[in-house]
């Protein structure tokens, strides 16, 4: 069984990537996490049309052994792509899964952050700036940035974006 | 005229998105910063085929005057793609040209470092973790993350990426 993380951007189809489109169709099965479903299956499904596709429930908090079931419902099958909203490097469940097989392959994706900054024509670094991304408030005193991206929830800024299912917020520092 | 700025990723041209690809198609003028040309060329370059390409030197320091020349050049055709490698909202000069004349609308891309997270299967972050994003070596003390992003230059890290423009590392901290 070969396992492709495949990030999948943050709910757009056509902010998927040549690669990821690639993996899902050659895929004989695409895992996609029940947390996210609704803005995940948007996202990829011009794509699944036709193919197994299996729900995960996520999130999967103390009981890891969820992720071992996983493994188990999907080692006969040759090529699987397990699906993530945004990007593999942020806050993803691949690498929780990844803990109980190997994964053959990771694809980025577009981030939140980078989808709401294009939507705001706002950037989030320039030049020397420093950025901070972080999913809880944090004491600006304890962190010398130009830029808050803040993953979960808000904070004061105009430059917000949600899709249902996440916000995130940019905070370009004075 | 109408001008876009695309995010064509780190330079392997399955890392581009559906959009990209659509925006590169459909304009009629592609300017390319010669900065990273060899990198960005072959990010895009099955889809510049015989269409009118614009190399536009960069870095552009002190004289910004070059991005009105820029804007003088291209404002006769109707859409015209400004591409930057990676994603705009980090340290693209996407924005500069953007205080010449306005910008129809931003494409983001796959970062550095994302595409550098994935190539090592090696998360930025997880669960509440904090990561901060900077140009320039910093000092650790002040920052209280557990994730550096380093994104010119080096830091000492085994997650380390280069393609010949620019260098990221990835450094999980204990």
């Amino acid at each position: 069984m070969n396992l492709y993380g495949v990030g999948v951007g943050p709910g757009d189809p056509e902010l998927l990537t040549l690669k990821a489109l690639r993996l899902i169709r050659d895929a004989d099965l695409v895992v996609i996490p029940t947390s996210s479903k609704r803005i995940t299956f948007n996202a990829v499904l011009p794509h699944v049309q036709g193919k197994e596709v299996l729900e995960f429930p996520l999130p999967v908090r103390k009981d890891r052994s969820a992720y071992q079931g996983l493994v188990d419902q999907i080692r006969s099958y040759n090529n699987v792509v397990y699906v993530t909203l945004g990007d593999p490097a942020f806050y993803s469940s691949l690498y929780r899964l990844g803990q109980f097989t190997e994964i053959r392959e990771v694809v980025p994706g577009i981030t939140s952050f980078s989808w709401c900054s294009a939507l705001h024509k706002t950037p989030i670094a320039l030049g020397k700036e420093k950025v901070l991304i972080s999913p809880d408030p944090v004491n600006l005193n304890e962190h010398r940035v130009n830029t808050l991206v803040f993953m979960k929830g808000e904070v004061e800024s105009p430059v917000r974006c949600g899709n249902g299912y996440f916000t995130v917020s940019i905070k370009r520092l004075a």
